[in-house]
């Protein structure tokens, strides 16, 4: 008799963004001339820029010739696209990342998931509080987390780290020492960043402890202060204890394209193993590369005309995000991040719980918001709003939540 | 201090393909005025078909408008694929398959390893031998194969299923009964065919004994025998048994466009949990679907036109098969498969080992083949060879190959 894998069932019922589209379906059901806006899910939408279109429709057009066709192609990634990520994310920011030690994917979702593939079963894990699901969830499953304790809504085997408002949501070392450590810089859902010299200290410990940081810096287009790190490569020490994740999901608008890659530098090693031979044995196994067409997208990032029109698309976010926190503040609220990041993590006023918020922005205000307590304990008073959403929209949107404390 | 999956270590070092290509390299850079024929991988060579082309390019237009944009799609796939797949697949065939049922993916061999993640990590798999590495080294990864026996090949919790000329090639139901079974037909490498009849004996087995049987058919486009199923579930008993592995990479051509599906019965539970619901989180955690534009492809794999232009490429690779079949037998050697399958078992002549045979045939006709030892134990003292090629190219193959023995 087949046994099923039992951490899957130790996973509680529902998911954040399920519940929050269920209420979204709730209201809408019950007031159906509600214009509802959503300011809660991280999803772009903004088109795909003409580059990445233009150099689609090429690669489309080889597709269907005898001599242009691409079968498989190297589960790794394509040469051309490892090559400009090399040359365009690193080189460019003074980092030294070959292509060797880069790994194009199907999304930073699918890599920080999947990477628990090459670590046993037996490492603790840490998390900031609050945090992406995705780190917990996958951990959940792979049996790294242990039970589930509904009552303090964490699992008593993770070790978190919270991220609040008195640290200025900046995760601090933990007293028991993980041996995998999840960083997210920009983060989500707190719009927080890691200073180079925060994360110096991170670097450090985890080289002292031999610890390894798994670094999601997804939202890394999205960074404009100066001290800053765009990668956490630029951190001195970072090459023998760090795994870092990028997407073009935010940078590019690829939610729907789907493209990532991860770097293993060659200098990692745990007990004598390099992880980037052991990623590369993941990802040949278990994993066949990213389609043709949608690597050359990709790599059409990487060209004047390219970098030139994303970065329009990331300014269009941006003053989003600027006026979600401007005009909050203005009516009093508070309001932390969306300066470096997409997200804006805001404060409930007068202790209000953040699904309770949630219900009465939704029906006083028809903005969808995403409750801070589902990413986690410490999310609790918190709620998360997007920039990613249309400018006009997002402005009608802030005017209405704010015309709720006037 | 990070632990490494120790299982990733027991791996043994060289892939079947990796040192095909080695060896083919040095024999290149030994004689570079060699012109080498692979009939030793098995991807495709014909371009996409114009209906995809067309679909493709529509889609990659719509990308590119702020109306047509697509941004995260449903990790499941969307559902006007999985409506078409339903019918096309399923539906056509008096099969009944419901979109729910359907999971979109970026390829089967994603989907067979993936799979692993339901399962818990004492079970026993039973996997034919020969076999596609990836059911073998997935598990093996994921701690259910044991350790490796070097002197023998062999994992030694795995349970081999030996597909050798006395059983046709059909696997047999083992003593020890295992709780995972993978399958694969029409098969790689043998090119055997599992018949209604045989197929019900193991789905009968599977539901008495509570195994899951993981069916890849990732071949199944070039069925022609009648009594031969194009998918598990015309079986009787298969909905609660059975997993089904589907891919486009073989049916239209998608090596390079990576699109697949997996399809988990909603009547199929073990211990009181459905299948289908752990496979959905498990998709919806660690996964974030397939690109629009390769689903928009896939999709017009299933409109008249996409469907003739399709059978025009299969039949195309079919022909191929029966020229190496036919060319083989004439000059005196034993071949099995090639009929419902792209793949062609060819059996070394006076029981020369499968790695000198092929490197007597590199050598003397200057063509490359896959050697049996490669899939396993029972694989040695045969080759595989496949259909995939540019059709003159095959013909000139088959020739040299044939001149060998004349």
């Amino acid at each position: 008799m087949v046994k099923v894998n039992e951490n899957f069932l130790k996973l509680p019922g529902s998911y954040l963004f399920s519940e929050v589209a269920r209420r979204i379906g709730a209201y809408t059901a019950a007031h159906p001339e509600a214009d509802i806006i959503k300011l809660s899910i991280g999803d772009v939408t903004l088109p795909l820029v003409p580059a990445v279109i233009q150099a689609m429709h090429a690669a489309v057009d080889e597709m269907g010739t005898a001599g242009g066709f691409h079968g498989y192609g190297p589960e790794q990634g394509y040469e051309f696209l490892r090559e400009a990520i090399a040359q365009g994310d690193y080189a460019a920011r003074g980092v030294d990342i070959r292509p060797g030690e880069i790994f194009v994917s199907d999304g930073a979702k699918s890599d920080c998931g999947n990477i628990g593939d090459i670590f046993g079963v037996n490492n603790v894990v840490a998390v900031c509080d609050p945090v992406y699901p995705v780190y917990v969830d996958t951990n959940a499953m792979a049996g790294r987390a242990g039970e589930y304790q509904e009552e303090l809504g964490r699992w008593n085997r993770l070790v978190y780290m919270p991220c609040v408002e008195k640290n200025g949501f900046s995760p601090e070392p933990p007293e028991e020492t993980p041996d995998i450590i999840y960083l997210c810089s920009p983060n989500n859902p707190t719009g927080a960043v890691l200073t180079k010299d925060q994360l110096k200290v991170w670097v450090d410990y985890a080289n002292a402890s031999g610890a390894v940081i798994l670094y999601d810096s997804a939202y890394e287009a999205f960074i404009t202060s100066e001290d800053v790190p765009h990668t956490i490569f630029e951190i001195e020490g970072a090459r023998t204890c760090a795994i870092e994740f990028r997407s073009f999901s935010k940078t590019a608008g690829f939610t729907g394209n789907r493209c990532a890659y991860t770097v293993v530098p060659m200098e990692l090693e745990r007990g004598g193993v390099k992880l980037n031979s052991l990623w590369n044995r993941r990802q040949c196994t278990k994993f066949n590369g990213v389609p043709y067409v949608v690597q050359r997208g990709a790599a059409a990032v990487y060209t004047p005309e390219g970098r030139a029109q994303i970065m329009e698309n990331i300014d269009y976010y941006r003053r989003n995000a600027q006026v979600i926190r401007e005009g909050l503040a203005a009516a009093g609220l508070t309001c932390f991040g969306g300066v470096d990041a997409p997200y804006i993590w805001l404060r409930t006023p007068d202790g209000v719980g953040s699904w309770d918020f949630f219900d009465q922005v939704l029906d006083r205000a028809n903005v969808a918001t995403t409750p801070g307590a589902g990413f986690g304990p410490s999310g609790e008073g918190y709620v998360r709003l997007t920039a990613f959403g249309e400018a006009e929209a997002t402005r009608t949107a802030v005017e209405r939540v704010a015309g709720m404390f006037r």
